[in-house]
C-alpha cells in the first residue's frame, strides 16, 4: 500500500478497516453502491470527482473484497462493480456515521429517510426497525427523500433516479429519470 | 474549510460526518479519546503521527464540537482533550467499523474485547450487550486486551495502561504503566 495511506503502526481493527474506506471519497463510493448505482460513468456523475481518483478508490475497493467487478458488456469488456458480503456488512457502519453527520453536522436535516421495506416504519438511528425490534439488513431498506427536504442539490442523472422511492441494492433506475 | 477536504457538492448526511471525521488520523483520535487518553503528548506517543497534523486534526475536531478543551495546568496553561456529547455519539460508528475490520480486514483476529461493566457480558459486533438486549453506552464499556491477542506491538505508556482491562472514557492511568 502507498506510503501515508496505512497505519502500520497502529495495531487496531480500525486502523485496518480505515485502511479499506479511510481514503478520500471511499465510504462516498460504497454509500453509492448501496444506493444501487454500479458503473463508472454513474459514479462519476454523481459524485462528481476526478476520474483517476475513482479508478484508483474503485481498484483499492475491489482488491480488498468490499466490491466485485461483473462484466455487463463485452468488446469493449464493460464492468458494473457491486457489493460483495463483506462490502454488504459496511451498511451498519455507513448509517450509523450518516446519522451522526445528521445530528451533529449539517444543518439541514434529514435528506434521505430510510424505512423497513416490509413493514414501512422508519429505522431508528441506529439501524434498527422499531416495529419489527431488529437490524434490517440493507436488502431490506427502502430510501426515499425527505418529506422536509428542499430541493436536491444535484441534478445528474443518479441524483434524479434517487428522487424517488428506491430500494437499497437495486440498481438505479437511470432511464425512467432521464 | 480548506479546498479538498470537504464534499460541498455533496448533499448527503454521511458527506458531512467525513467532512468531520473523514480526515486521516480523526477516527483514530476519537478512538483514544474512547479509550481515555486526553492529553496532546499522549495522542502523539500513542498514535506517533507527526506533531502539526495532530494539532491541525484536534483543532478541527473541537471546532467541531466532537472534543472541548479543558485546562488542566496554568502557566503556561496545558489543556486536556475530552468527548463531548456529540463526540461521544460517535461511539456506535467507531466501534461497528472497527468491528467490520475485525472481521473483513484484519488477518490477526481481535486484539481487544468489549464488554458491558455491570454484567460483563462481551458486546456483540453491533454494540448490543447480548444479556441486557440494549446498546451499551460507552462509558458502560469495559476494553481489554482479546486473551488470544499477541503481545502488543507498541511499547509507548499509553499502549502499556490499555494492556489492562480499563473503562472507556476514564483518563488512562500513566503512572502505574510506567
Amino acid at each position: 500500500m502507498a506510503l501515508g495511506t496505512d497505519y502500520a503502526q497502529q495495531d487496531c481493527s480500525l486502523a485496518r478497516a480505515l485502511e479499506v474506506v479511510g481514503e478520500r471519497w471511499s465510504l462516498l463510493i460504497v454509500r453509492d453502491a448501496f444506493y444501487g448505482v454500479t458503473r463508472f460513468n454513474d459514479f462519476s456523475a454523481h459524485l462528481d470527482i476526478p476520474r483517476a481518483v475513482l479508478t484508483a478508490r474503485l481498484r483499492l475497493l475491489v482488491t480488498a473484497g468490499v466490491l466485485r467487478k461483473e462484466p455487463y458488456r463485452h468488446s469493449p469488456t464493460r464492468h458494473s462493480y457491486v457489493l460483495t458480503e463483506a462490502g454488504r456488512e459496511l451498511w451498519l457502519p455507513v448509517y450509523v456515521l450518516a446519522r451522526w453527520g445528521e445530528r451533529h453536522a449539517s444543518d439541514k436535516g434529514p435528506r434521505i429517510v430510510f424505512s423497513h421495506a416490509s413493514c414501512d416504519a422508519r429505522l431508528d438511528p441506529f439501524g434498527t426497525c422499531p416495529d419489527c425490534h431488529r437490524l434490517i439488513p440493507p436488502d431490506e431498506v427502502m430510501m426515499q427523500p425527505s418529506p422536509g427536504a428542499t430541493a436536491p442539490m444535484r441534478k445528474d442523472p443518479v441524483s434524479r433516479a434517487l428522487a424517488r422511492p428506491h430500494k437499497l441494492l437495486t440498481p438505479v433506475d437511470l432511464e425512467t429519470a432521464a
